[in-house]
């Protein structure tokens, strides 16, 4: 598909705008920052933050810096979801975690920087700065709370909250921020973010039931998950009736991503 | 002094509005939030930014939700500044800290949290929230590559970097913004935000020179720390000249962190 390449390039040059230079002071600070973010992820975010645009009747240009902020943001919250502090991990993708490679000081020192050089993209938005950073923060805010959750219940020796709080928080939360980004970016009325915020929580539902499916670690039976993707990936579609622009990249981006299963 | 006590009561109930209630989910994130920031902080930073909008020429009110921001920046910066990985100190202001008080986990994430909270409270600036974020990411930014450039110096076994470099990223870029954001919240002009800008990164340095001497701990001798600290603190001064409102409260300000000598 054309377009996939294309967003996925633009939201390669968007992050790489976004970074510190490999020879900005102190050197190992940036050298973590910038390996954090090369790591090779699939740029899911970003590409839902362009689309949306596009979808909200905008430009996905207008979402660029949008599109940025949220990987820089999702990107922070893997370095510190790896810590030993956290989870430990010690590989990521294939390549060491940016602890494992550069110590733990550092890790937590380019986690906070990534935060705070999210949130200076976002404030770059060309349109509607304050709403875009608003709902970033949002998001920030509201993962923190899933991956606290989440410890909570492991501490106490619980199994995974069974509600959805820590699903809708750890993973939603991004992809609702960033649906609302970059329709914020392009100017869309209220009515079309709502769209797009319910098309961003279903299909980030749906993307952590797979995930389940995958690792064979949900907590519901697996008829139940798999009912579950078909109802949150049709939901997620659903949600984009009515839209002005061309919503055709975020419908192919759902049924992309419950193809992983197959 | 009057004001000193109507400033600061407004920034802490700014503060405390921006703050997770005791109960938010899950609710230990929320008390090590809540702990981080009720730890009895001089709120110095708040009050520059309530004082900047005044001596700008408009109301303190308008500069609330800048005032809680810069504040919760702050209080982040100490939490993950404790930390194990960081200082591993064991104590702040008579209290444990609060990697301490609630473990290592949860002292991260709630650093992680409360970056995002100041994000959120600054995106509700009523006026210019846009170049109000700005203006905290710009100091956000800094504030890590102070802290890594140096914890880069001490790893090496160096003494801490003689120039400015660690002092203006660690210190003086949050007054700097405080000033700025004060100053954009109640619409200064951008030559007033300037002068702002000068006073609060020449109070700044007059802050970290006055911490070292009296921990002792400069690099420089003391009689050319204490030359600095009366040439900082003029040249703040100095900066407020022009502008269009009362800065009065700031100059005072100035005069009583030169106290802290005393």
């Amino acid at each position: 598909m054309e377009g996939t390449s294309r967003y996925i390039e633009l939201a390669e040059a968007a992050v790489a705008a976004a970074l510190p230079s490999a020879d900005e002071r102190p050197v190992e600070l940036s050298a973590a920052v910038r390996y954090a973010v090369e790591s090779g992820g699939k740029r899911i975010r970003p590409q839902i933050c362009l689309a949306a645009a596009v979808a909200a009747g905008g430009r996905a240009e207008d979402a660029l810096a949008a599109a940025a902020a949220i990987e820089l943001l999702h990107s922070y919250t893997l370095v510190h979801d790896d810590l030993p502090a956290m989870d430990g991990d010690v590989e990521r993708r294939g390549r060491p975690t940016v602890w494992k490679q550069f110590g733990e000081t550092t890790a937590l020192l380019a986690g906070d920087a990534l935060q705070a050089l999210a949130f200076r993209a976002a404030a770059r938005s060309p349109r509607n700065a304050a709403a875009v950073v608003a709902a970033l923060a949002e998001a920030a805010a509201g993962v923190v709370r899933g991956q606290a959750d989440e410890f909570a219940a492991r501490t106490a020796g619980a199994p995974p909250p069974s509600d959805d709080f820590v699903v809708r928080h750890k993973t939603a939360d991004l992809f609702v921020a960033a649906a609302a980004m970059g329709a914020l970016a392009a100017g869309a009325s209220p009515a079309d973010v709502d769209r797009l915020r319910a098309y961003a929580l279903n299909l980030g539902l749906a993307f952590q039931y797979e995930d389940d499916l995958i690792d064979g670690d949900g907590t519901l039976p697996r008829e139940e998950t798999e009912r579950r993707v078909e109802e949150t990936t049709a939901a997620a579609c659903a949600a984009l009736d009515g839209l002005p622009g061309d919503a055709a990249y975020l419908r192919n981006l759902a049924n992309r991503l419950k193809g992983r299963l197959q």
